[in-house]
This record gives C-alpha cells, structure tokens and sequence, in this order.
C-alpha cells in the first residue's frame, strides 16, 4: 500500500472526480413514485447502468490507470474477468491509449467478449482453473501491470466518485443502498457519502449466494467462498478484499442478504415501472427495500446505487415467469 | 372544426406548450453509440416513455382538457381505450381536476385497469362489439364530452410539443420518424418539426398488420380495416382520422411499413443497447431505421420518436427468442 492511506479518503475520490472528469458519464438520478409509495419514503436510482460500457466500473479502473508511470502504461495492463470488468477497462485503457490484455472465460458470454475486443483489449481465453495461473504467467512475461477489479485504493476511490455525484444531485440523502460484490464500490462510496453528509447511513446488499462480505466481518478476517452461486453476476466475488473489508468495518452501517427471487422481482419492477433496464447486481438494492428488509424511515431520502445495466436479453427472460 | 383551422400550425403547438408546461414531463433525448453505428448516422432518441404515464398521450388530452368550457369540464369527459389513452386521460382528469370516465374492454389486461383506476377515473368494462355503444349512451346520458385519442386539433397540438422540444435538443435534426395510429402526434410532430426546419425530413411508420394510413394515403380518403393484428398495439388503430389523414398528406414525407418481427429486433437491441424498456410502437421508428428501409444520409441527424414504454414482462417475455 505504498503511498497510500490505509483508507481512501475524500481528497482521494474528489482527486478521482477531476482524473477522470469527462471521459465517463456524469450519470442521472430518478425518482419513482410508484416505488417510492411503495416503500414509504423518497427513493432515487442512481442509474450507472447508463455509465460507458453499462456499468459504474469505468470509474475506478481509469483513475488506476492515470495513476500508473510512464513505463507502466507503455508496458500494458492485465486483468482477469468475464463480467463488466473486462470491458470496462477494455474501454478505460483504449482511452488512455494503454495496451490492455483481459483473460476470459472460454465458452462465456460471447457477447461480451465481443464487446471487450471492440473496445482494443487483447483477449486471452482461458479456463475457469487456469485463469487465474495464465493472468499471472502473462503478466510476467510481458511486464504487464495487473489491475484488480476492486481491491486497490485507486479503484476504490474511482468508485467512490459515484457516491459525490449523489450527494450533489440528493443532497439530503438519509440513506444509500450499494451491492456488495468485492466490496470496491460501496467501499468508495460509503467514504464519499460519510465525509458530506455523516448522518447518512450507508446499506450494503449482498446475493444470498455470494455473502462473502457479511461472512468476513462475521469473522473479521477474509474469507474465501468454497463456492459462489447467484443470478447476481457482478456481485459474485467469492472473497471480500484485504483494503475492501476494513473500509466496510469502519463506514458501512449494515449489510443485509437478499435472494435471487428477491432480486429477480425487484429487476422486474423497475423494468415495468420505471422503464429502464438494470442487471441483477444493481437490482439487489431496491430488493432490500422492497422486502422491507431495509425500512427507510417515513418521508426520508433513499438512493440506491444501480450499478450496471448488463443483462443479455436471454438472461432476462429466465426472470420472468 | 368550428374555431380552428384546418391545420394544426405552430402557434397552436406552442400555446399547447405553454398550456401543459409543469404538469408534463419536459422528456430527455438519448444518443446511442452503438445505433448510430449500425445506421450510419446519428441516431438519437426521445423518450416519451417518460413521460407521465408512460407514453405521450398526456400532452395532447390535457391540452384538449384545458380547452374545455367551465359546464364541459364540471360536466366530465369520457373516452373508450384499452391502451395508453386510458391511462393518460384518467391521469390529466385529475390534474385538472376534471371528472374523467374511460370504458375498457372486459377482459383487458388487469395492470392497465388498475393503473387507470389508480389514477381516479371511473372505469366501465364492455365487450369488443359494445364499446362505441356503451361510450356513446354515457356520454349522452351524463352530459359528458367525448375526447378523441388523435383525431382532434387541440390533442394533435398537444402531441406536436414533442417535435419543439425535439427541435430545441437536436436543432439540426434532418429527419424524425413518428409511429403512426391514428395519426395524431406524426401530425403534430411534422407541423412542429417543419415550421421550424423545413428542409428536415419527417417520415411515419406503420406496423403491416394495422396500416390504415399507408391504406387512405393510397385511397386518398380515410379507410377503415377490416382487422388489425400487430403486437404493437399502440399503433393499433384500425383507421386514421380525419383531421390526421390530410395532415400527413400534407406534412410527412413518406410512410413506410415494418413487421412485427423487425418491430421486435428492433426493441431488443434497444433493451440490451441502450438499457432502456420501450414498447412495440415505439420501436417501429428504430426497426425502419435498422431494416434499411429509411436510409439516413452519412453524418446526419435523426431523431427517433419513442413513443412510450407500457410494455409488461410477461408480454416482453414473448419477444425474446
């Protein structure tokens, strides 16, 4: 962690904001009433399902990357991913002009894959077992710079961006909701939100079948899932991260666990309601209100942060009964 | 037409503008990347499924509400529709606090009743055949005014605030395409759109299974099908209307005819694209773009009208392969 706090701090996001300052979207908020009704409070969407590439990792990934030296850069990055951080820093190192390798599932999305070509990243394609073992065996051979999803105080401040943006556009937020994969972007925005607005709380949501989180702090110390099993793919880490879980010890308020109907409902009630189409991950916030395992008080200001909107069409369909 | 002239013209659509101002939604205009690739300009969207209600049939109803005498509005107005004009109307009676009946067909789908119960309209079921009779005999029986979904001036200006404020985001727009139903906001829309750029294109789009228009266009006068059958059931009118008919003559360039299956692509790839939920008539407008039947010249700006976004999941379901 040389050079850096042990936590991200908010001189660290607001740094993060100017890096990256109009090479991602500025991202709307919403307000429902049909689902502000129905859970007896104010509730905003944060929508970072419009966010490049559809989902609020841009934000983390270039502010590492604009961090990296000259050799670095020159050299590439790698990372491994066959969710929205493959095509996020496809797209963040095409920006920055960075070579950028991405090790990928073989027989995964072909979708995705194809998104992450497009956007210039080499992809190597591996499978489950050895992914990890090739991402490191390139690195090494090509001095490739490996970039973590999460669990890096750059990323994390990167992410945090989206928690100014929201105490900007509801400066009287009471609460924010946030899914909690590898921990990066509550980590990020519990900070932000803490440091404007210390009486906020800040509710992280995590998939029944990927808890890492909640059984980390359980046992203060990180723990690694035997195995992970949840239609919410970009919350399914089977571990929380070393700088990840201190930053939720200290600034998250409570961690909740919803379920996959759970999920898949609240998915399906945005949709219909509000018109726009989230993924999994993101709907697991509006899930914990709505099953009133989260209950805002009355007439109080709710966000949930809607971290991506990347769900295949065929995907979708499997939710629907 | 006693009072109006024959033609909708802008003063009539900016007055509209200023008369429903703050009680509609002033909808956003999207761009998408990955569309305008595929069409080979650039493509933007404005989204009236938005708009209150979802879809933009608030803005022509409460304009026509607004129009009404004292004793018309104290005395209530009626309508028959099982789609977005139930909704909407039973939602801009209530703003202006007028007394709103709608007849919907018995059997329709429940959400659509309740949403137009919700909104504080009475509600009165009928079968297919008995519909018109129905309406009429209230009408009469209470004093009611009967409300035109489209074939009325003051409802087509209404709809025609979509172009000006389509005028105001995309000022160099050189074409807009507009579902056409009946006729009503394409009418609208064209008035507004060429009084203020006359050289910008405006094109309709008809579903193949309900196009009446293409059909009077054709008979020169307004010709009524014997069926319709399109899941675009917002531009299910089995005729167009009297005052619509000659303003498409008039005003709209070209009208061209898409498939229910290339309606379907179409909302999809808007869906997985551009993570937004429209519904069939709204994507009839990208489905002529993305078949090639319009043909957009290089480099130049188009405005698809998305006409709203009252789709269910259930229905959605069936559009996914």
């Amino acid at each position: 962690m040389t050079g850096y706090s042990t936590y991200v701090t908010y001189d660290d996001i607001y740094r993060a904001q100017r890096t990256i300052a109009g090479r991602v979207h500025r991202t709307p908020v919403i307000s429902s009433t049909y689902l502000s009704n129905r859970i007896g409070a104010r509730l905003y969407l944060k929508l970072e399902s419009y966010q490049k590439t559809g989902s609020f990792k841009v934000r983390g990934l270039l502010n590492k990357l604009e961090s990296l030296t000259e050799e670095q850069k020159a050299n590439g990055v790698i990372t491994f991913s066959s969710g929205n951080t493959a095509q996020a820093l496809a797209y963040v190192a095409s920006v920055a002009k960075i070579p950028a390798v991405v090790a990928m599932l073989t027989g995964g999305d072909p979708g995705k894959l194809e998104a992450t070509r497009n956007y210039g990243a080499e992809v190597v394609l591996a499978e489950p077992l050895e992914i990890r073992n090739v991402t490191e065996r390139l690195q090494k051979e090509r001095g490739l710079t490996y970039i973590s999803p999460f669990d890096d105080l750059k990323v994390i401040a990167g992410a945090g961006t989206v928690g100014l943006e929201i105490m900007e556009d509801v400066p009287k937020a009471d609460m924010v909701l946030v899914g909690i994969g590898g921990g990066g972007i509550v980590s990020g925005v519990a900070v932000a939100v803490k440091s404007q607005r210390p009486k906020a709380k800040v509710i992280g949501v995590e998939p029944e079948g990927a808890a890492a989180m909640s059984r980390s702090l359980e046992a203060s110390k990180v723990v690694t899932l035997d195995s992970v099993n949840t239609i919410a793919d970009g919350l399914a880490a089977p571990f929380a991260g070393e700088h990840t879980l201190p930053h939720v010890q200290k600034f998250v308020d409570e961690v909740v666990i919803v379920t996959d109907d759970e999920i898949a409902e609240a998915l399906l009630l945005v949709l219909e309601r509000c018109k726009v189409l989230i993924e999994p991950a993101a709907a697991s916030t509006v899930a914990a209100l709505l099953t009133g395992k989260v209950k805002p008080a009355p007439d109080s200001n709710i966000v949930c942060v809607i971290s991506g909107g990347n769900i295949s069409a065929t995907k979708l369909k499997t939710l629907i009964n």
